[in-house]
């Protein structure tokens, strides 16, 4: 799946995901208007990720689907999520279902089923919530890992891995030097490159990928270095503080690596002032143009 | 709602909760007949749950729902989640919502409201998945988890940390050693009892306990000395090889601080020769006396 996300990305020139973190808050206050319930908020959440997804799929290549806004809506919330990412699939976009789950084996198992596999029941075949790739936490070692590792194989799917991520805080963990000199987030990286070093596609990046924030360059640029064959899922862009010029050492002399995220930017860009008169979904369309415009002006050419 | 639970705890001399980790094999072969939907499966699985809480609600203080087994059945299956939950609640059991959510400020604020807090939609207020507890990741650090310490404070919940988990590979991350000599999953204890320092209750222990589990004794007894307020949710007894002498290093003089998971233990305890000519949740309530009297001949009286 790394290597069909990448050569859409070549083909669109845009390194970039649309992030549908969809907020009921976000929406226009029209769209809004005598809604109290769960299965209203769901029904208007699916209209509004359906006009984003018609308006950028021709010049994005992904969208990542972070599902805690959808949990809070309950399983009508859920029902959405689950829409959205077969909507956006069906529209020819890779859709990055942003989860970040984490279990132990068996119950890892589970996870990779609803995401990435299928289930079986009472021998028919049925899949929950199909995505093509999945962000998951690796605390837990290899053997919470390994459940989706073989999904991977079976069913052409990815993963990303938390090896260092964009908030503030997450240097607490992330960055504590160990005995040998080395940080907490080298090391799981380097559990990443171990995970993934089996499944490299043609473009010489593996299927088990890494989410490594735009916020910390420093960091970026090391893991960059230390992991040569890992994608990085990229998020932090726009409203968290990263910039192109931060984030450019996760790409290769191609221009390849990485996939940068834009979640509130684009989907509340109809509220910003360069963006007014416009409706949502065309201001999200600008919005993806300007910053693919400025990432390629940092990144140069790709592929 | 940690005072609570270990109310609870000593009434019934119990430390145990029961896993719904409920597979839809794990289901009686008569209950599976013609069933081929997800649909189909969330309401047998819904049925056997019920059964199983109405059995053991007035012997075992809590039940941990585990929520990758909902998932997998796509948003039906996580409709079954919130039928459990609140039929549990309703029979008086304490219920942890194991989920391991984890994600930055503002996203893990949605999980929050997801399972412990509220959600505004046009004035209304609602609430998603309405559990007591909810188990979360540190791998971000601080500013990932204090939207769940907010709800904590305004909804009396308690969340669980993971520290030392129960799984064979869980030292790749968390036994690697720092600088300054200690362990990772130490210094996650530490993150954690300074986390849920302002919460602690009447027994001395705190509202943001942590998850150890019962497979990695030493450990268990280090964090234990290093983390004297807060609360344990100690999974990998039974099936995963974790004995009640193995978990007894986790408990106080007073028999308090911590309470132990069994899943497969007893939801397929009818599969048991222990238990045969047994039906489902029959054997499930022999089971929980017989983990009972296992746990209390270990710890002692407890309160």
């Amino acid at each position: 799946m790394i290597d069909a996300l990448i050569d859409k990305i070549i083909k669109m020139q845009n390194p970039t995901c649309v992030g549908l973190d969809t907020d009921f808050s976000y929406l226009p206050a029209d769209m809004r208007e005598d809604i109290s319930t769960f299965e209203g908020a769901a029904e208007k959440i699916i209209e509004f990720n359906m006009n984003i997804v018609d308006k950028v799929c021709d010049i994005v290549p992904a969208v990542k689907v972070q599902i805690a806004y959808y949990e809070m809506y309950g399983y009508e919330g859920l029902r959405a999520f689950d829409y959205t990412v077969n909507y956006a699939r069906g529209r020819g976009m890779t859709v990055i279902a942003d989860c970040k789950r984490n279990d132990i084996g068996s119950t890892a198992s589970c996870y990779s089923k609803a995401y990435l596999g299928k289930v079986d029941i009472g021998g028919k075949t049925l899949k929950a919530f199909p995505a093509d790739m999945l962000t998951v936490n690796g605390y837990l070692g290899s053997d919470g890992i390994k459940p989706f590792v073989e999904d991977i194989k079976a069913n052409d799917k990815s993963i990303f891995v938390l090896v260092k991520t964009s908030n503030p805080s997450s240097g607490e963990l992330q960055n504590l030097k160990l005995e040998d000199g080395s940080y907490l987030y080298e090391k799981m990286g380097d559990l990443v490159s171990g995970w993934g070093s089996d499944v490299v596609g043609k473009y010489g990046y593996s299927e088990v990928g890494a989410v490594v924030g735009a916020t910390h360059p420093e960091e970026a640029a090391r893991l960059r270095a230390r992991m040569p064959h890992t994608f990085f899922l990229i998020p932090g862009y726009g409203a968290q503080g990263g910039s192109a010029e931060m984030l450019k050492v996760c790409f290769d002399k191609r221009g390849l690596g990485g996939i940068v995220n834009s979640s509130r930017g684009i989907l509340c860009a109809y509220k910003k002032p360069e963006y007014s008169g416009m409706n949502y979904y065309d201001a999200a369309r600008a919005a993806c143009l300007d910053m693919q415009q400025d990432l390629l002006s940092a990144i140069g050419r790709i592929g």
